[in-house]
């Protein structure tokens, strides 16, 4: 079946809402300006703004050999490809990738560079699906396009019984052409901010004159959700801050979310908001159709004269084509067969025929691999020449490229520290500042607590635009790997996420973003700490700060139970190392680590340096989850303790033998995915539970997941409180002549069978 | 000492950077608009804006009987007594503070409606720290104008030894004249928004003519972190949204953040950014000094013909008179005694002495309680009055002012269900749907996902301004008690903090609030409901889609390690029931339980009802937190279940004594909080594992913390796939077979001696 004649080839916007707004300044609001206060005007709409970007009825040129009506006959086929897609399982979000369709055509056919022989070639464009659930967009435009792994029959295992399928529900980034999993709404738009990053910094770092090595374009996709989700309102803040002119976000405006028309529950004037934001703003009004105004729009990106960020706002309409167009029931729901085969009448087509791509549209679509070719090669010449002109960076460059870090790394690691009472806070500093100033491989953020973290090195350069010369601190530049993120902790960590996936190879990432904060305000970013778990990304989380050790600054910065949510994330490494060693071994795990996110978790204030001491703390045995600090003969109880608290343990041994003769074996157990991990013969031997040895553990954090491993605890069943830290241990019973009683008491309670084994006791 | 001489009174500004930008729009970039680009001119500035509001150098018409000295001296009082008490312990948060020292002055003294000597008087203006480490600012103004807890001792413990002190490290709920605790940035202005859509929601059930009984204005301090946190981001843009003209927001603009000047990582344009999001924005020059550019500014707000909440724009000097003035190290340290006493000699005081108060300064604030109690008494009077003119409706209010709830709540909850297989997440609105048509109690809202959550009730009226007629639904009404958040969790649950927090008594709050959304985004606001349970909120979160049966949306939508935080986090409540009956018992343990938030927790899909089977579910059960499910003599094993999968234990019991003979007792287990807060011996009655019989638990979550109750888990140890309900739980190996399977080879193990006592397994 081939449409051909005019009439079926008119695009018929069957049930568009007449009423749908155009622009959000003052919808729906019915009294207008009545009142004293009315004198008030909105900010002026973005049209204003946009205009001065693209001229009225500017076209392209070209849309190359291609008619209007071979343009709609790719709309229709897409549109009905993902009506059937969804019909085939009665499953699925058909109505915002069927809105999008034109946006697909301008990106994949016109505007974007990237290569589906090559689909991780290091210099194509990156685009992200920020609005993950229209993935059916990003499928069938890889399919038309050429990507190998999305054959007819993968596509067409979208919410089938397949669980190989390359067509999950949301986009997932182990498939070829996917960058990031996207899905959880506002995170894509942050990532891409994190892919900008990347592509500006690598840019500003090895392209010399005539060879621009890296010039990767970022797209992004974003429906209204992003842009109400706080997340999604940090990043585009930063990136307005950051003066990203390599990044482009394609706002698809359909006004329409689950609950219904998006003025029931959000009004701002998006595109004032947006160049209040440090944006440009362009406007397409019938983005549902007018590929040729996207393509425009989009070649805008590119224009090396703009300096800022490019927010395109397309109006859309969702499920166009549909009974449901424009309605929100078009967003996760099928339209039933009834209504596909009226929308293949409408077009002209055989509503008995299901997933037909017409030839013309596989013409249309024939030449993406060829340009593909072209693009890789031209770029592999141009590295080529590079190499002879800039040798050494040249061969940095590759190492960066193949995902090598310098090896040297590890020598920067101190042997030893300072003896004296140390915060672990400050350790961290001491072993990870000569790396970060010496290998390029990483880029360090911190979410407005320089000060506290202590990861700003030797003669710091702030990731800053070079045309900023702020109040405080240096003038910009791209070259910077310190990220001043704001007080945008979520943002900084799901940006991060995308400075990990810009180019991953089996060797590791061409960036390892660290992060930081105090512990407490890693639950604003948990979120984007689980997206990254969720995609193996090496992102590195120093997180200070994190007990009741705390201090004056009362509960709401205490965590008590954040690292139960840590400890259960998988593929995330939650480490508390005990002391200055044991922050270097903290260090070595985590960038060895390339299968997901660690997080470095440190004290405040100081604690005792151990590692000097018989029965020391050690590096190698981070390496092991956990290791036994003091072995003792004829051991009654075994005590395990981390991080700030680690020398709670070995001094409540001391006590107990002293006062009361108990002999206490001591564990220090910064890790516990680590430990278990290991063989049972080694767990069995730290922790020697199975000789009918008792462990207590200490961790003023609530104890949930320690019972795997312990007895009974002294730990948290409340919040903290505010008092300096000098006072809370105690506040809190966590002195050496307490913890010592409460042991002794358990014990006795243990030997007379008060106790049953299996039944945790919090002391 | 009283400094007199005019000289002395001269504000000396020590040390304000003459480089401190006034305006955000152009802040810091080197090269100004010189390229093709340059003729897209920035968002215009808010002023112009603001000025249409205020007229140039208007002015209040009186600061009473004060004079421009006194105000002075008030203003150099304020800033030394913070300065001492900072000195005091040589810790503490300085620089803010003293930097809003004359909004302070404007608020407490000209502005607010507050009530010292009844401070929970229901109808006072509420006042919200979003920037809560500046503390001292609340706490002196509270000691200065006559809180009776604030004693002169108290205000001099801030960071001493005393667990007692009334002035934590950050404002908490717990002490007399705060609102809410605060700390955690971006979370007070979102409360503040809470506490304006309750004071606008009673309002208008409540008002009558000639009748405001309740005409509560909210105030809210920011700072610039509040501004870039996604959820002030959110809060702000859903606030103008509604139309909130009863809210003030205040920005101590001092430019300043931990790392430096704003300009490092924020270059908006904020007045705009606010004018686009729906807010009247106007701006104070001097805000370090000039009170009566201030109170002018603030009378704003109270203009009964304005339509938008009113965004304050104060420019002031962080740590302004000491040395460090306009400096990041002013924020968060101490200036040291040598530079407090400097600025006591700049002032004209004497450098030896410590927090005084002059006797002008005291006259200056000792009217406050005099016109509180004129306050409360008109309050008082037009209530008497109001009961006489509408007696009905006065009696509901009073019950509402006392937080009672109308006791017949409970008679709607049916006492019988459908028996055929139902989602839980349906259950929900079989049980809850009844109480909120009926009980003006509740408020429920939900992050755009009314389709799935099924709270939408009959005659559902949503909260929005009476203004608004959206593109869809009906025209709004301050009187709706369903609110559309949009697809902002994170302000969802911290807005539901504030309509909590807006009146609270011995009985309860005058608004319940009732959260939804899918309970894997549950973890985007986890700082939030975290607060909520800081505070002994009681809210409601409804979490639906809580497990892998969630399905085909994949595991960026599949929980499986979220409930580990719920279960550690103090004070919460998460529940899991698993079918319609649990249900009714779920809500019913959430209405009663008056010390926190609780997370009602449900399945997307369908499951079996178990109530009406021979040892069947119960929704008293609910509420010991386990139960025995089905008991038999001689067990080998207890299986644990709970949610979703409570269905999975009775069948592997079937199971396993039809293929294995073995006799496993059932236990269902929906929230662990409250069975461990049982006596100890129900809850060995309910697991009986100190009679050596071990118990496996089944749950699709990581296992942490079941360790607890279980010896071994049949759960999940990655993160989950993307594949439609009816095959996820095969995929993952929830077959009955399988788990039966799997008990068995584990109770052969554990026979065996092969299990220690105490390891726990994950089968």
């Amino acid at each position: 079946m081939s449409p051909t004649s005019p009439e079926t080839l008119e695009i018929k916007n069957r049930g568009i809402p007449a009423m749908l707004p155009s622009n959000n300044a003052s919808n729906g609001y019915v009294d207008g300006d009545t009142n004293a206060n009315n004198d008030i005007q909105p900010a002026p709409y973005g049209k204003a703004i946009a205009t001065r970007l693209m001229e009225p009825n500017e076209k392209a040129s070209t849309l190359g050999s291609f008619s209007n009506e071979d343009i709609s006959l790719v709309l229709q086929t897409f549109r009905l490809l993902i009506a059937d897609l969804c019909q085939q399982f009665n499953m699925g979000h058909p109505g915002g990738a069927i809105g999008m369709a034109a946006i697909g055509v301008a990106l994949w056919k016109y505007v974007m560079r990237y290569a589906p022989h090559d689909p991780t070639w290091f210099n194509r464009d990156r685009f992200v699906l920020s609005n993950g659930h229209t993935c059916l967009f990003q499928y069938c435009n890889l399919y038309l396009n050429g990507y190998k792994a999305m054959t007819w029959e993968q596509l067409k295992s979208y919410h089938s019984e397949r669980p190989d399928s390359l067509c999950p529900g949301h986009p997932e980034i182990e498939h070829e052409g996917i960058e990031l999993t996207t899905g959880p709404l506002g995170q894509g738009i942050a990532n891409a901010v994190g892919l900008a990053i990347a592509a500006k910094h690598l840019g500003a770092t090895y392209n010399k004159p005539g060879f621009d090595v890296v010039s990767s374009h970022i797209w992004c996709m974003v429906g209204d959700a992003c842009l109400q989700e706080g997340v999604g309102c940090e990043a585009f803040s930063y990136a307005g801050h950051l003066r990203l002119n390599n990044l482009t976000c394609i706002y698809d405006n359909n006004q329409i979310t689950c609950d219904g028309s998006v003025d029931m529950t959000n009004t701002e004037d998006v595109n004032a908001k947006m160049a209040a934001c440090g944006w440009d703003v362009v406007d397409v009004e019938d983005g549902a159709n007018d590929v040729e105004a996207i393509v425009v729009a989009l070649s805008k990106a590119k224009d090396p004269n703009r300096e800022k960020p490019l927010f395109v706002n397309v109006r859309t309409i969702i499920g166009v084509g549909s009974v449901v167009a424009g309605k929100a029931v078009a967003h996760g729901v099928p339209f039933g067969s009834k209504d596909v085969a009226e929308m293949k009448k409408a077009y002209g087509w055989d509503p008995e025929q299901h997933f037909t791509i017409p030839d013309r549209v596989k013409q249309f679509y024939a030449e993406s691999p060829t340009r593909a070719e072209r693009y890789v090669n031209e770029w592999k010449n141009l590295l080529e020449t590079y190499s002879k002109a800039h040798p050494q960076l040249a061969s940095e460059f590759r190492d960066r490229v193949a995902g090598k870090i310098s090896p040297d790394w590890e020598d920067y690691i101190p042997s030893s520290f300072p003896e004296g009472p140390t915060p672990t806070r400050k350790s961290n500093g001491l072993v990870f500042n000569p790396i970060i100033e010496h290998i390029q491989t990483f880029m360090v953020g911190t979410a407005d607590l320089t000060p506290s973290v202590n990861l700003s090195y030797n003669n710091y350069l702030p990731f800053n635009p070079p045309s900023l010369q702020p109040t405080s601190g240096p003038v910009g530049s791209y070259k910077g790997r310190y990220l001043h993120y704001g007080i945008r902790e979520h943002a900084m960590c799901a940006i991060s996420n995308g400075l990990a996936a810009f180019n991953q190879t089996s060797e590791g990432q061409s960036i390892i973003p660290v992060t930081s904060s105090f512990f407490m305000f890693y639950i604003y970013c948990a979120a984007a700490v689980r997206m990254g778990a969720l995609q193996h990304l090496q992102v590195i989380h120093v997180a200070t700060h994190d007990s009741i050790g705390a201090g004056e600054d009362g509960p709401t910065h205490q965590p008590v139970e954040l690292a139960a949510l840590y400890r259960a994330m998988p593929n995330l490494l939650y480490i508390r190392p005990g002391d200055s060693e044991e922050v270097a071994g903290a260090w070595k795990v985590a960038i060895e680590y390339k299968k997901g996110p660690s997080i470095i978790s440190t004290s405040r204030h100081a604690v005792p340096q151990l590692w000097n001491s018989a029965g020391g703390t050690s590096r190698q045995g981070v390496k092991m989850g956990a290791y036994v600090l003091k072995e003792v003969e004829n051991a009654d109880v075994t005590i395990i303790a981390s991080g700030a608290e680690l020398s709670f343990a070995s001094n409540a041994a001391e006590y107990l033998l002293d006062k009361y003769r108990i002999r206490a074996r001591t564990v220090s157990f910064p890790c516990q995915r680590i430990f278990e991990n290991q063989e049972r013969d080694y767990r069995r031997a730290v922790l020697r539970r199975h000789e009918g040895i008792p462990a207590v553990v200490i961790e003023p954090y609530t104890p949930n997941g320690w019972e795997r491993y312990a007895d009974a605890s002294i730990s948290m069943r409340t919040f903290g409180h505010s008092l300096p830290g000098k006072y809370i241990y105690q506040h809190f019973g966590f002195t050496t002549e307490r913890m010592a009683g409460r042991i002794s008491d358990f014990l006795g309670r243990w030997k007379t069978g008060d106790v049953d084994r299996g039944e945790f006791v919090d002391l």
